[in-house]
């Protein structure tokens, strides 16, 4: 079952060591829209690290904001910066992200919401949005998430984790420099990078994908097997591959969906706050029965590369716990359909579903 | 040596089999720009096949233009299809490509030519182009040229072959429907393909490309022997796989160039106007030295699908001819650099171009 999709690409895209130097002149021809100033949201990784804050093209009358993406991205926070940008300063030229998935989502959603009225939630969907953004570029930091590409942007709202997804969302500009993530700590390394592999899996065992998502999927995959299976992570290659794999792994969900793992990570997401990338690899750890050999391979890379996997916390969980989890997770029904075909219901039931959460009880390896 | 390019993508793209039957659906938004009408310029191979021509969606007031593609498109054709509208009827609101690479060039050149004044001539180059053109879109009926991804549009002038290249050729949307390619002729099906499988050679052997256009390239002839060397064309995946090849193989020339088969193949078309993919089958065939495996691998697919590609044909030059062919291959400087690197003085000479070409009257195989 073939999806009909007329999906919108990012505008312009700028990949290559160094290119991040180039941020100032790619901006130039943007700076006029509007109140005529840039914006700058920045994972507040770096606001202790002068070297880089250095290099980021704040101009007079630009602002930058350091944010913690500790927590995921919430609705409220994405209300809260509009409103006091909008008030004190009017509408920017633009806004630029520096950092994660969390950071280009922070920067696509406020873009968003320069120019659509009310609060983020009311937005969170398919189609929601009325108006186009601002223009809004994003600078990846870390590679894996896809979100440089993606028309989503998550966000956790009081009901929904749920993003905002129209043709706007999509960024104008995306500027790829590999020297950006050649500093990133290890685990988080692991963890991002493997959002893509995950992805790619779901995208091309499902029932939705069609032969563009399992070129992109394919490719994505094989570079992923470089990066953690071959190379050494000093490897000039390695960082190139990684972001070139997120960025192929994002457009293997354009004709395609995620699955199993990403709807059992939003439960874990939204119930207990664990972070996207990590919540993916705890819960694709236990997912043999749905995704095979992928899953052996996944734990060959943990083992390779002695990552941890967080193991063991299903025994702090209570019932509740659980259920809550559940719940958020069966009512993803766009990612069942992909996984199981539309008969989905039929294999799949609340308990189902709870039975991977106990799993993820159980020890396999660790440090 | 890497480039710094920040590149356009096609705004939006649609991929599947049944798109074409969405075509109507995605004009529709972009019908009421400047004097409303659309311009459909379709290939004269369907101008008889009434079940597809039937299916264009052309509303009352647009234009259907058969045109031929016997001969490459030139200025002259561009510049003759723009004064002929715009004096009978104004300026439309887009103009919709429904054919091969020439088509695909002729729609991006003619959507330009729209909004700039005077001949085209005068913008063949890099960035000549002053305004942006009118809304453009693609329908491949052949795969292959990477002409739906591309952000150069090739005319053949009274001086030059070269091609209109800016941000503003590329498409605002392409419509993929591998359904369309199923009737293409066996030996256009080989030659046309072969375009995809030889610049991604050319872009993965020289010394522009990046990891970004490697993984395109390898992706891209990946598909390629899956197409030429195991699946039968009847098979369902061909015809797909062969429609993402070229978008890969077209988008693996985003950070790289082409090289010594495309220079010769300028000279081919240029001097004896052979069609582009004939004229790189017949180069690329006597290219071992340069291209080593490559070829091994391109003789190996003309003899499994025993296709023939025309031999001997250099017995019929005179040196005159010969050396004309030479000059227009010597002056791609950007070919030669990136095939043999800022040096490239140092290993080429007319006289080097001219022995390629007389090897044109060898006999390898053939049906």
């Amino acid at each position: 079952m073939n999806l009909f999709r007329n999906f919108k690409s990012v505008t312009k895209t700028c990949y290559g060591r160094g290119s991040f130097g180039k941020l100032d002149e790619i901006l130039q021809p943007h700076r006029f829209q509007n109140d005529g100033f840039m914006v700058f949201v920045v994972d507040d990784y770096f606001e202790d690290k002068a070297d880089f804050v250095k290099r980021i093209p704040e101009l007079e009358g630009d602002e930058v904001h350091f944010i913690s993406v500790l927590k995921e991205p919430t609705t409220e926070l994405i209300d809260r910066l509009r409103d006091d940008i909008l008030k004190r300063r009017g509408l920017p030229a633009g806004i630029v992200g520096i950092g994660g998935g969390s950071v280009m989502d922070i920067a696509k959603a406020t873009a968003l919401m320069f120019t659509n009225e009310g609060s983020s939630v009311q937005y969170q969907g398919l189609n929601l949005i009325k108006k186009p953004g601002i223009y809004h570029c994003g600078v990846p930091t870390i590679s894996g998430t896809g979100a440089e590409v993606s028309m989503t942007a998550v966000l956790t709202g009081p009901v929904k984790k749920l993003g905002l997804k129209c043709d706007w969302t999509v960024f104008d500009q995306i500027v790829l420099d590999p020297d950006l993530i050649a500093s990133v700590p290890r685990d988080q390394w692991f963890y991002t990078g493997m959002d893509t592999y995950i992805h790619s899996v779901e995208a091309i065992t499902g029932t939705k994908k069609n032969t563009f998502a399992e070129a992109y999927s394919e490719k994505s995959l094989a570079m992923c097997r470089e990066v953690f299976l071959k190379l050494d992570r000093s490897d000039v290659k390695s960082d190139e591959k990684l972001m070139v794999a997120s960025y192929m792994g994002g457009l293997s969900l354009t004709y395609s969906e995620v699955g199993v793992c990403h709807a059992l990570s939003y439960g874990l997401g939204k119930v207990l706050e664990i972070h996207h990338c990590i919540a993916n690899c705890i819960a694709f750890d236990k997912l043999e029965d749905v995704y095979g050999d992928y899953v052996q391979e996944f734990k060959g890379m943990v083992k390779h590369l002695k990552v941890n996997i967080p193991q063991g916390l299903a025994k702090d969980w209570s019932e509740e716990t659980i259920s809550a989890m559940a719940e958020v997770a069966y009512n993803l029904p766009h990612m069942w359909d992909h996984a199981f075909g539309p008969d989905w219901q039929k294999v799949l039931d609340r308990e189902r579903i709870k039975g991977w959460y106990r799993r993820m009880f159980g020890l396999t390896w660790r440090n």
